[in-house]
């Protein structure tokens, strides 16, 4: 395995998947982000060394391509890969295998490196960088980002009020549970009988705390494409679209 | 090991922890709810096994004990013994032991088997107690109930709707989701300084999706005891009384 690599395994439990049994999205995000601390850890880029330097770790961009979703009790393969960076950004990549090696899901996301002290983002430091031995180079895959919302008037609109529990070492909402607001408000008749194929989330604005956010979404009858939108007043906090499917 | 017992290891992972890197209480109950899980499955009961009878597995009270919650990455091992049951009532008791086998959490649960037909307490099948060789006996130990409130108007309160991804197999709200409500009231820097010690819980009524609840606290200045209230409409759905540590 390159030095940029790292897999491990891991066995979906219940309380990773949702009422149907299958892993859930924002739980996929989750194991995404567990392989990428894991590898992180087995090279000594402890979170502690990272908020050394005075910045944390903050995805902006994930395009998710989804062929099955797991299901309780199945054993599973994380992969990631550190692929390439520039002085800003940071291209990482994923992969949830079955088994016998074949692939489930597909993920892509853009990191940036968020200062403590000004909560904008900031050069990555060379130090935490470093171990990964990833490609440096200008440009960057450029990941598909949402689609424009036709109108964003009279959508369907759920109000959240961000919990203690939303909250990660960074001070803010955790990036998975975005998915919790983005898909609470689809019917639970649609979450139940489809599942995501193509995911593209656009992350803005954090959001902190004790702060109320709306989750508002558009979707066409009888399309399988839905278009989110989480805001805080009128600041988007993060967009996405997303392509679904029958369950397999 | 005897019939009726279950040990599994497992290792402690980010998204288990809140923002201090300690296991939560919701993750608490679903590490003793998964290793009970396993232990079904290894015995052959299966969910769909139990759910050919007509019923689900539902818990009715809870008492937890914690001395410490492990962190992030911490290897762990969870037990579980099936104990004792009677006609109505299924004795469960649970242990989170750290790497060395120091005990970290020990809980009890009391289970009984809800009828899908009616939504009420059934005879527990014979089919689906037998295998655990538990125990048969008239009196079960009587978990400590939560305390009664002093008044109920008037306390610090949110409300909260259930979201899909708060339903389980058995069309309610899972167990574990209530202290995110319970917990979720109380002050942040309250929840960041201190562990639970001492957790007495009472599921009352069911509560389904999209139903709005609202949970309330009592607690007394300096207090290191809160009461809960978990409510739909009048309806009590769960009380605890939940005494609080500094953090170890």
């Amino acid at each position: 395995m390159a030095a940029n690599e790292f897999s491990e395994p891991h066995r979906v439990v219940y309380y990773e998947a949702d009422d149907t049994g299958h892993l859930t999205l924002a739980m996929l995000i989750n194991l995404f982000v567990l392989v990428s601390e894991d590898q992180n850890a087995a090279l000594g880029l402890t979170t502690e060394f990272v908020q050394s330097h005075g910045v944390g770790w903050v995805v902006t961009q994930y395009h998710l391509q989804i062929s099955a979703l797991p299901k309780t009790g199945d054993q599973v393969q994380l992969k990631t890969r550190a692929t390439s960076y520039n002085k800003y950004f940071a291209y990482r990549e994923y992969w949830l295998l079955d088994e016998a090696g074949k692939q489930l899901a597909y993920g892509e996301g853009i990191w940036v490196t968020m200062s403590y002290a000004t909560r904008k983002i900031a050069t990555i430091p060379a130090e935490v960088m470093a171990p990964y031995q990833s490609t440096q180079s200008v440009r960057l895959p450029r990941l598909p980002r949402p689609d424009r919302l036709t109108e964003t008037a009279d959508l369907p609109t759920k109000p959240y009020t961000v919990r203690y529990f939303d909250i990660d070492g960074n001070g803010h909402v955790n990036n998975a549970h975005y998915f919790d607001w983005m898909l609470d408000v689809l019917p639970a008749d649609f979450l139940r009988d489809h599942q995501p194929a193509d995911v593209r989330i656009r992350f803005e604005n954090e959001v902190t705390y004790g702060e109320p956010v709306t989750s508002s979404y558009e979707q066409a009858t009888d399309s399988l494409t839905s278009q989110h939108l989480v805001q805080r007043d009128d600041v988007v906090a993060a967009k996405a679209t997303i392509q679904w499917q029958a369950r397999t």
